[in-house]
């Protein structure tokens, strides 16, 4: 078990081919520590309801593992492939439901808030989100793949944006 | 248990405040008899995990209750509201994890494909649905609300698109 002063954040970047995972911790100075970063895949042979049903598997056993406080969920930036888009919501929602059943608060976080959090701007690229996340999490090398990176990156901000909702 | 000829469907009109539910079962004539149908609602005012959680606690009792051999889903038509069309989209997501769980074989349909099955125009209205629904299913009365007459067409179309595949 955690300490009531400790509290771990899982950081999702939705996906139903690859789907990041990012878990970090604050310790008692409110500082954030690097825990453990991932990739869930599934294979596109499968049926959709088949590769949500690993999807799942996999979460759970991260939340059994991990016992996160919180879950962040990253906004779906809808591109021209709406196909791609309603796969990804259908992901979403397991992560969504999967977050209720145990009780976890599940918030969402948009691509543009991650980048204005991590690197203080809005239009940023991944090499620069990457990079400073080596420097706020002191890691030796940067978190690959992207997905992974991604994942810290939005759990780092969701994690900060809901201690600033609870000060508000 | 259901003997090994007989076997139920379960038609699903997804959405989160409302969903469509209904239940057939095919007899050992490969007749469809009606065994119920319904809705399933969530309150507007929820965090959408909860929803999902409820959704899902829902379709569970459906389940275990009916033992359904197959689940037939309306695939979404994507209209001008994305968010709406998204949020469905969760729902499905949970659906097809609920079939998977349970080893239930999930196929979906088209709105088009409902219109064309039973009434033989792919352009047909509800009303025209409805009708007949009420003399394929032989019903007293035309079931309501909308969702779960739509349900009951979505189970239908999907029971004859599956057994059509089998032969093929």
């Amino acid at each position: 078990m955690q300490s009531s002063q400790t509290k771990r954040i899982l950081g999702l970047d939705p996906g139903y081919g690859r789907l990041g995972f990012g878990v970090l911790e604050r310790d008692r100075q409110g500082e954030f520590l690097f825990v453990t970063c991932g990739v869930i895949t599934t294979a596109a042979g499968e049926l959709m309801s088949e590769r949500l049903f690993e999807i799942a598997k996999d979460l759970r056993q991260l939340i059994v593992a991990h016992k996160p406080a919180l879950i962040v969920l990253e906004e779906i930036f809808f591109g021209k492939n709406t196909t791609t888009g309603l796969k990804v919501a259908e992901v979403r929602g397991v992560i969504q439901l999967l977050a209720a059943e145990n009780h976890i608060t599940c918030i969402e976080v948009k691509p543009v808030e991650v980048k204005l959090a991590i690197t203080g701007d809005g239009r940023a690229d991944k090499t620069q989100i990457q990079k400073m996340m080596l420097l706020l999490l002191k890691l030796q090398q940067i978190p690959s793949p992207d997905d992974a990176a991604d994942a810290l990156a939005i759990a780092w901000t969701g994690a900060n944006k809901q201690r600033l909702l609870r000060l508000a």
